[in-house]
């Protein structure tokens, strides 16, 4: 009953995302598998890092994470698996997709190469375009299964790195725009003044506890799910209001 | 093997699905996850209540409903379970989403307030923003895993409520306007009489028994798959021809 | 813990696919569902067929695969169920849907027309709208819970047909442009001569290995994942360059 998880950026639109689901189940037919989100912007690696990195922490310890945003498939990039201090093993391509995840879940105790091709999908040599169904899908199969990271490939120290924006003291940038609207920043939320408000665009925004606190259509700045410092707005698009998009630049003022 | 279902207006783009589903399984590894639709329109409790409506019928009797659409999130309005009468439990906050689906499932047995923060994200504080991972998703867990909704928090009486509109004898409107442009109407379909004709806007429709009974792109009236009348178009979208939208009155005409 | 694939035009928008899912649950509550996709353009029979063909082969031997895009549903159009030579069985209309992909996997070992209503949804006559939830979920559960394809229904030897378009020597034409814009062609890539360039609207390709071998915003041939050529643009849409849509001829020039 491992847990699978997929993070990609093969929409939904094809049926990619199926097709790797397939893969898995023939390798570990009990695996429960549960999507992400695949809709990273395509070839997108930090959009894709960030997304992996917000997901993984209300997971059970011990669970499979595959992410593919892939843009090298075919060359010489390596495929690795990773595994985190918390037990999660991490599948996918070595270009920094999967590294704040890691981070995240306590840093990288184990990773290898992908070079095992007994691990791959049977009978068939890997094509060009897509490892996702040929070489992650299959080696995290075998993951839940109970294969170990070391029987998949020789140890690798040296890792790919892309690391998120980190702020300058209080002067942070927008992260990511979600779904409504809400502007999630690099400023940790445990690490703000006692009062401030903060600039983002043309806009001075105040804290608030949550989004009833303040009237419908305004702007709130609140901490938020991912202990992250949020630009909010009540029953509002907060990216629309004040016209920020990712990497605006976002100023905690303190009182 | 419970089933938890999932309904919210979180969209796909972001991970919030996926962390809410991560919170389940933390609790309850075995449950199977099924997504409703996550495409409610941001905060609009209506709408939400109107699909968790149509969807419940079909799955086994105890099958546990998690839904989010939330704009009071971090306020104090109350968190909920609600066992209907059928032995289904639904998780959600207590504005009025949960409501319509209850009803039909035989009504309310029994309704707690989710007080009791052992069957809550073990180890975190609950978000301001993110319920649905730190309160329901747990509690939804514990359900499928076995927890009495009697341990969950005190008994209530007094949940909110909100209404899906009720027509006026023969005299309806456009309660759901689904992805094909078919028009869902508030009429029941076992309740017209033997011949009719059905107004909407400037059009005039006749009833047919299926799609493939009229000419392509013409209008047609029939019994949808909730009970419920509908006008479709062979083809295309009764919603384009007709210019009618949620809300839209809808006039059943005797012969 | 047979898997049952779903891939239909419904959509994520609406509940329909869920209730697919609740019924198929309430048959066989151990099976694994996986979503192939679900945004088939509405009534499309052949982008249904060539999308079902292309998912398939992944998945273990013995899957159950349930495909809906109906535009008969309710008229006089038969419901099938067809066993493949690997032992998948598909379900769905009879309207050449799944006739590609059974060939996939084998061709028809058998099929039989869905006449027996024991194994329908119970307690209920399906809707004139609705047979997935109605008649194929149902069906399907049954079917991963081990129910045999003969005791479903009669034996069929006319099953509809519906082919995807086959190329004429070199000369084939676009399948299907993929959610990066990627232009699926229907030339088999182990069919090619050893050097060649390919033909698209106002453009000449080369083949390329993979896309890293290209610079950014260039076009490349190469073997696509299903073992059909395809036209890519490295980071780009192949499908806005070219200005190709699905028909757009393709035609394959030796050296």
């Amino acid at each position: 009953m491992t847990v699978v998880t997929l993070l990609t950026d093969f929409g939904l639109a094809d049926t990619y995302v199926g097709q790797v689901k397939g893969a898995i189940l023939a390798v570990a037919s009990s695996a429960t598998l549960v999507d992400l989100t695949h809709a990273v912007p395509p070839q997108d690696i930090r959009a894709g890092a960030f997304l992996l990195w917000s997901a993984v922490e209300p997971f059970p310890a011990g669970t499979v994470h595959l992410a593919v945003v892939d843009p090298g498939v075919g060359s010489a990039r390596r495929a690795v698996a990773i595994r985190a201090a918390r037990g999660d093993v991490f599948v996918g391509p070595d270009n920094g997709l999967l590294g704040p995840a890691v981070e995240r879940l306590g840093g990288c105790a184990a990773a290898v190469a992908l070079t095992e091709p007994a691990y791959w999908r049977s009978g068939n040599l890997p094509s060009a375009t897509f490892h996702g169904r040929d070489v992650f899908g299959p080696v995290a199969g075998h993951l839940a299964a109970g294969v170990l990271l070391e029987e998949l490939g020789y140890a690798v120290d040296d890792l790919q790195h892309v690391s998120l924006p980190v702020p300058d003291g209080l002067s942070g940038e927008v992260l990511h725009v979600d779904t409504y609207g809400n502007l999630v920043t690099n400023l940790r939320s445990d690490s703000l003044p006692a009062g401030f408000r903060v600039r983002v665009g043309q806009c001075s925004v105040e804290p608030a506890a949550h989004y009833a606190a303040v009237p419908p259509g305004a702007l709130l700045a609140l901490a938020g799910s991912t202990g992250l410092l949020e630009i909010a707005a009540r029953d509002a698009s907060a990216a629309a209001i004040t016209g920020a998009t990712r990497a605006t630049p976002v100023v905690v003022e303190p009182d």
